[in-house]
């Protein structure tokens, strides 16, 4: 799984993000037949968005799809996703959600796979690493981020 | 509660959708002591967005707020939320949503309330009549705007 495309881009989000100042949070949405549909990254402190984070921009540069189009597609996204984005994979019914690391942050993993999506943690160090390094030099903005005070 | 700001500013937002030729979906998000802290509507026909939800869009408007800011916060909509936007509602933990009918289609009440938010549903016939003039001229949107096929 981590060698995948879809983790790759997933992954290279997250860098661009954190090269940004951004929340290093990277996404990726790849159709059943291998294809990049969509990559994002989390947009919080460079755009002033309490809403693209990773997912919903990869969902969003793919553009208007028909619900055929998200059949059997998996989402990477460097972290476990959120109670948004988590709600975003399950309206458009992608078939897998695979995710770099979830210590940093537990996100909706169990309702993901009651809704019937498959969930896979690679445990990805460097989505860890990235994680930690945000967290730790912006505790306020990452709070803000997961509506946590 | 159809008297409310927040109300009548979510369906002021779907006329303007209406109007644009978009999914006639308005949401105004108001915070604990009954300001309008962002207001939007569903862009997906306008701006080819399938992420721009009505909710989606006021709390994008409303712009980076801490946690604090949510807190006893109403997401007033005139539909049902979708999954998406039920999880966008319980990510920033608003205390109530307020909803225009469910009869068109029925999202993630549920869930809100599983998770801990008020759910009211106050069955405008307005807000049913333009989304069932939008469904029958448009069905094909429709379904991709809720993922269905």
């Amino acid at each position: 799984m981590e060698s995948d495309i879809g983790f790759q881009a997933a992954l290279e989000e997250a860098r661009k993000g954190a090269s940004e100042g951004g929340v290093p949070i990277g996404a990726c949405l790849v159709s059943a037949d291998g294809k990049i549909l969509g990559r994002g990254h989390n947009l919080r402190m460079q755009k002033g968005s309490p809403t693209i984070h990773a997912e919903i921009g990869a969902l969003e540069n793919a553009g208007r799809l028909p619900a055929s189009a998200y059949q059997g597609a998996t989402m990477y996204t460097t972290l476990s996703p959120c109670d948004m984005c988590t709600g975003a994979c399950i309206l458009y019914k992608v078939k897998r959600v695979v995710l770099g690391e979830n210590k940093t942050f537990v996100g909706g993993e169990d309702y993901l796979k009651q809704r019937g999506i498959e969930v896979v943690n690679v445990n990805s160090a460097e989505c860890e690493d990235l994680m930690k390094k945000f967290i730790k030099e912006h505790p306020e903005e990452w709070n803000e981020d997961i509506g946590e005070q």
